[in-house]
């Protein structure tokens, strides 16, 4: 029964891709630890660049300066 | 002063359903453990079927499955 | 499917008040949403009163000024 | 390498706002306990007032009745 | 600049697993969304069974009852 | 009425560092959104080196190594 949340920022990832975070997340907890898949629950949200920041400035300014 | 974060599925639930989880989940914490109501917070967040995966598989898989 | 994260202060809940909060909190999700229980997940996360804030001030704190 | 997450109501924070969270934060990580701002992580979340309950109501319903 | 948060009950994960995890986390991360690893957080927080609950009772409980 | 989710690796971080967090966290969304810090809640989460990764492996292991 585990719970994965995985923050990333809102720059157009696909359902697909979205699908393959689940899935990948999922097999995980199964490989590494036996858990069991019909009860572990992933979540992906998608934070706008905005209001993600790392080195103390958003992902916003970052993307901007080509960093 | 307990926090509670309940994660749904964004399928329409109304402003009048959002507020009955606000109510219940604050009177819970009241009943159960005598908290103060004043500086209980309640946060309710609604999450797109393609971001939420149980079983390995998205939300939106399983709905079109009729799982 | 939904997913509930209680966060509490640790100052001495017990399993049988915490089995309640988690008894609650799923039937809040059943009765205002019709959610199926079988995969409502439950959190209950116990803060040392060192580690909660509220009023720019620990509870820890709070507690030995009476508040 | 901290994490930060900052959960408020989406009532209209500019991106300068958000920026001055994300660089507020940091600070105070530096500040207090000498992290490394280049791994420290900032995520503003903004939530509806529907979905945001305090005392057992949410704050929609708190800024109609000058709450 | 992703942020997973894995949490599991405590139940003896080792730290050669919890390594697997954090390793395995972030190379989905990586390998579905091009993420840069070296700035991809991911947390694991082990949860006691008694807090943890599912289909309206505690892991400790199903257990017990051999669910 | 903000709620910040600080999480950092637990290696030692005293009440009057935890205390100064909360103080400045609440501060910050004082000064810069003007929010109340009556119903401002800070929690902090110290989270073992073993179980926080980033660049794909653990804190334990990155001190190790002296990264």
């Amino acid at each position: 029964m585990p719970y994965v949340n995985i923050k990333i920022t809102r720059e157009g990832a696909t359902a697909a891709q979205k699908a393959a975070l689940i899935k990948g997340a999922t097999q995980l907890l199964v490989d590494v630890l036996g858990k069991n898949p019909a009860t572990t629950v992933v979540v992906v949200e998608e934070i706008e660049t905005d209001n993600w920041g790392i080195g103390g400035e958003s992902i916003t300014v970052r993307r901007q300066a080509g960093r």
